[in-house]
C-alpha cells in the first residue's frame, strides 16, 4: 500500500424526506444562488421543494438555470457575473454532476484573483488564488458523478474537456434523497450506473499493493451495482436499489477506494475525446472504452483483472487467461444490458474518424497515462479500434 | 436502509516516515501537550521522534505520560490541570486507544463550562457545554479502537466504563505509521484484531435493512483480518499485513460501516463490565462474551448469521442452522488462534461470579440492549452462563 492522505469535510444528509433539512444547514441571512440544469428539477417539483424549504424571508434567494450536460466555461461565466453582483455568500447547486461541477467551478472563478479564470481549466493555479470560497450545498438528483463528496469538477471549454480539482471544492453539505431519482429517464439511469462502475474500476483495476481493504470495498460497490441493476431499471419507484445505487455513487468516488492504490483514469482521459467530439454521453463512452482497454492491456493488468474476475463475477474455472476473457466479456454484456451500446460504430462513427480523436487525444496532450504511464497514443489507436 | 448523517472531518496521514510532517500540522507557536501511555513510546523512541518533529524553538511543549489502559477520570483531571494551568492549545495524543480516549475527555474536561466533569461520562451536557475546544492530533501506536478517526472515547471512574461520545472530539489529524506496530507485545496485536472484528460484527451481525455497500465493507474488513491476523501475530516486520491492520482497526469504528444500519453494542457493554470487575483486556472481553452472544441470540440475528457465515467464512453447504454454528465456532477458533482464550472459567472466574456481573450491568442499568432492544438482564444471564 502506497503512503496516503485522507481528509473528506463533507456532510451527507442521505434518506427520505430530507429537503426539509436545508433550512437549518444554510446560514439564516444568506444570499443563495440556486444552481441547475435543463428544467427537469422545475418541472418535476424538486425546485420548488428546495425553494420552500429555505425561504425564511430572510435570505435573498437568486437562481441560475441551464447548466447542460458537460457545462460550459461560458455558461458558468454568466453564473459568475450573477455571484458577484448580487455578493451571493451560498452556492446550492440542485442537479446532478454537471450541474455540482459547474457550481464549483462558479464558485472558484467567482474568487479567481488571477488574470483569468480559464487558468483554472489548464490547471495553472494554485490553492492560495482565491479572495474567499464561498460555501456549496448539493441536492443530488442524478446519482453517477460522485461530485457531491468530492472536490473535482469537469468543465468544458472550446478546445475540450477539463478536470479541475480544488480542496475548495468539497461541498459542505450534500442532502440525497434517493426518491429524487425516481423521476430519471432510464437512460440516465444506466449511464449513472456504468459511470460509478468505471469510477470503481479506474481505482481497482491496475496492479497489486496489497491494499485489502480498498481492493474489498471496490469489489463490493462492483458486486452492488451489478446485484442492483436490474432492479434500477425496471422497479421505477423501488426504494431500495435506488439508495443502493446513491451510496454506491458516492462512495465510488469519495477518495477512499481508491487510497493508497494505484489509479488509471485512462478510460476517463479518452472517454471526454468522444463527449468533446461527438456528443456522447459520458457513461456511454466508457462502456465503449472500458473493455477495449482491458482487451488491448489484459497483461499489464493480468493480476488484478483475474482478482475482479474471480471476486466480482465468481468467475470459477482454472485457465487464469479464460477467466480474464470471461470477465471482459460480462463486463461488457452488464454495460449492454444496462441498454447502452459498446462499440464505437454503434453511435454512427465511421472507422476513419478514429484518426480524428487520435488528433484531438494529441492536441489535449493525453499521452502516456494509465497507472503505468505507458498508455501510449498507438496503443490508444489500437484501442480505439478494439472498440470500433 | 435507514436515513442517516455523515461526516468525519478527521485528517489521515498515513504510511512510511510520516512523523516528520507533524511540523506542518501544528501551528508555529502552539502550547503543546504530549499526552502518552506507561512509557513504551518513549522505551521505543517514539516520543523523541514525535518531540523532535515539532521542536521548532517557537512551540512550547508539555507532556504528560502514565495514561494508563481503560484511562481513569482521576488521571485524566491531572492533565486537565496541566491544560488549565499552561494555557495548552494543542494535544498531541501518542499513543493507542487508551491514550486518544484520554486526550478527548481532557480536552471535553478542561473546557467545560457546567459544574463537574464527570457529568461528562453520565451523558449529562450537550455540545455547547464547551468555553472553547483544543485541536487534537494522534499519532497511533497500536491500532485497534479506531479512536483516531471517531468522536467517541471510553473513560474508567469509580463505579464503572463510561462512552462519552462528542461532535468536537474528532482528532484534527491522525498520523497512522503501521511501522510503529513493530514493537507492540503479541497479546495486544491479537487484542486489536479482536477488537476490530468485533467492532465490525457490532455493526454488521444485526438484523438485514439492505444497506449492501455497509456490508460488503463490512464483510471486506471481517475477510482481511482473518487474511491477516497469522502474519500479523507470526511476522514480525511485515509492513504489508500491518498496514491493513491499521487501516481496518480506523475502518472499523470511523462511522462509515454504521450508515444507515442497526447496531448492537451488546458485546461492548457487557464487555465493559468485564473489564471494569476483574481487569480483562478490552478486546478479550469481546471475544468471550461475542460467541455466546451469538449461541444465545442465534434466532433474533438469524437473517444477518447466514449472510455471515456465507461470505465471511464462505460455509456452503445447504442447511442454514448447522451453517450458523459452524460460523460461531469458526469466529471462536479465530480468536483461539489469536491465543485469546474465549470462556469466562480461562480467566480464573467462578462461576458463582456471574451473579456479580449481573449486579454490575443492573447497577450500570444495563438492561433492553441490543439492536433490538430487548437484550435482558435474564437472557444476559443466559449468555454469560454460555461464555462459561
Amino acid at each position: 500500500m502506497f503512503n496516503f492522505d485522507f481528509q473528506n469535510p463533507t456532510k451527507i444528509v442521505f434518506g427520505k424526506d430530507r429537503i426539509k433539512e436545508l433550512n437549518k444547514l444554510i446560514k439564516d441571512n444568506a444570499r443563495v444562488l440556486i444552481t441547475y440544469g435543463g428544467g427537469s428539477v422545475k418541472r418535476f417539483g424538486t425546485f420548488d421543494k428546495v425553494y420552500n424549504a429555505i425561504n425564511n424571508g430572510k435570505r435573498v434567494i437568486f437562481e441560475f438555470g441551464g447548466i447542460e450536460p458537460n457545462p460550459k466555461y461560458d455558461t458558468l461565466m454568466k453564473a459568475v457575473d450573477i455571484v458577484k453582483k448580487e455578493n451571493i455568500d451560498f452556492l446550492l447547486a440542485v442537479g446532478g454532476g454537471s450541474v455540482m461541477d459547474g457550481t464549483k467551478f462558479i464558485n472558484l472563478a467567482a474568487n479567481y484573483k488571477g488574470e483569468t479564470p480559464e487558468n483554472l481549466l489548464y490547471g495553472k493555479f494554485n490553492e492560495n488564488d482565491f479572495s474567499k470560497i464561498i460555501p456549496i450545498g448539493t441536492v443530488v438528483t442524478l446519482p453517477a458523478t460522485g461530485s457531491e463528496m468530492n472536490s473535482g469538477a469537469v468543465v468544458s471549454h472550446k478546445n475540450g474537456k477539463f478536470p479541475v480539482m480544488s480542496k475548495h471544492s468539497f461541498p459542505k453539505f450534500s442532502i440525497l434523497e434517493p426518491e429524487l431519482t425516481y423521476t430519471l429517464p432510464k437512460t440516465q439511469v444506466a449511464n449513472g450506473i456504468a459511470d460509478t462502475f468505471i469510477h470503481t474500476v479506474e481505482q481497482y483495476v491496475t496492479y497489486p499493493v496489497d491494499a485489502k481493504i480498498q481492493d474489498r470495498m471496490a469489489e463490493g460497490i462492483l458486486k452492488t451495482l451489478i446485484e442492483i441493476a436490474d432492479d434500477c431499471l425496471t422497479k421505477e419507484n423501488d426504494y431500495n436499489s435506488r439508495a443502493n445505487f446513491m451510496w454506491s455513487a458516492t462512495m465510488a468516488l469519495n477518495g477512499l477506494i481508491g487510497l493508497g492504490v494505484p489509479q488509471d483514469w485512462a478510460t476517463h482521459a479518452m472517454g471526454h475525446e468522444l463527449t468533446y467530439l461527438f456528443g456522447i454521453d459520458h457513461g456511454k463512452t466508457l462502456s465503449i472504452l472500458q473493455p477495449a482497454i482491458w482487451e488491448v492491456r489484459k497483461d499489464k493488468k493480468r493480476d488484478k483483472l483475474i482478482q475482479y474476475a474471480e471476486r466480482v463475477w465468481e468467475i470459477d474455472i482454472e485457465n487464469d487467461d479464460e477467466k480474464i476473457d470471461i470477465a471482459i466479456n460480462k463486463t461488457r454484456e452488464f454495460f449492454e444490458k444496462l441498454g447502452i451500446k459498446t462499440h464505437l460504430s454503434d453511435y454512427g462513427i465511421k472507422e476513419e474518424q478514429i484518426e480524428d480523436i487520435i488528433k484531438s487525444l494529441e492536441a489535449h496532450h493525453i499521452n502516456n497515462i494509465s497507472e503505468t504511464h505507458d498508455l501510449t497514443i498507438d496503443i490508444m489507436r489500437e484501442i480505439l479500434k478494439k472498440a470500433y
